[in-house]
């Protein structure tokens, strides 16, 4: 049970987004330009490093729901997503993502360790300043989400049929629902 | 020097909104709604959650920026800020809000350590939904925007006077500067 009173019947995040509506409607604009908006990372590259980011957090709902979304955009290649999320097998991602989720990995663990040498790195395979910027904003956000669901332990089904659905619709239609 | 090329005459967090405004929209939205809105917690607590937090990511910028916007609400008593922030001392704080800032410090460190001993604790000093909700929440942000600002090495200064007006600016505008 949640730490607070929400839906019960609202898994994850949501549930939050609607016990505080006011505080939904940034996070889930922030989610939707973040992930589904322009960008020179792929969306399947931008719910990559949400997931890889969540799993580090040990945040099953966003983990499992982005590597969902992940999934379904990188369709026949989607081995790819459970290679680097739950494996650590990063060899099949391009060198620049190789060096953006090393980024990534350092910023979930605090932004002071990021250094001159790992940006030089990422720059080197071809990152610019905007797959820098996602890369680290991407991280920053669920660094808060994945606190926000498992801080007031939102609901978090295990069932992962439950995600495959959630991932699709996250995948194709973003996170705004007008 | 900043990771990615930002105007270097803005500093801190705001140089990475004017890089990405998209982003920067629902960044500054959320921080309004969390430390400006309305809430059960005072404008004074949340802003000292807020460099509680930064303080224990270890991020400059947000710890001198929101102590100084805390220091402004509080006005005579913002020697409480200074304990709370620096010197781990939380006895002048009411008993709700020394509760909160463990469950504060808890999320901090990872939303899954949070246990409910510590929300009913929280409870028994009269913390209700939303006001744990919105110490959970501006927690997690502040995870966020640390990793954002120093992951991206967003200019920092380092003279506590420039954080005053700053500060003063924050506590009785927001953040939305419309």
């Amino acid at each position: 049970m949640a730490h607070i009173t929400v839906d019960p019947t609202i898994p994850g995040i949501r549930s939050l987004f609607t016990f505080r509506p006011e505080t939904g409607g940034p996070l889930t604009r922030l989610a939707h330009v973040l992930l589904h908006g322009e960008s020179p990372l792929t969306k399947g590259e931008r719910e990559l490093i949400a997931a890889f980011v969540s799993h580090g957090n040990a945040c099953t709902f966003c983990t499992m729901s982005h590597a969902a979304a992940a999934r379904h955009h990188f369709g026949a290649d989607k081995d790819i997503v459970d290679d680097v999320v739950y494996n650590g097998n990063h060899t099949r991602l391009s060198p620049k993502m190789q060096r953006l989720l090393a980024i990534a990995e350092k910023v979930r663990r605090g932004g002071r360790i990021v250094t001159d040498e790992d940006v030089a790195a990422a720059r080197a395979e071809g990152a610019e300043d905007r797959d820098i910027h996602d890369a680290v904003l991407i991280t920053a956000a669920f660094c808060m989400f994945n606190r926000y669901v498992d801080g007031l332990r939102a609901l978090t089904p295990t069932d992962p049929d439950v995600y495959v659905p959630m991932g699709a619709l996250m995948a194709e239609r973003g996170y705004v629902r007008d």
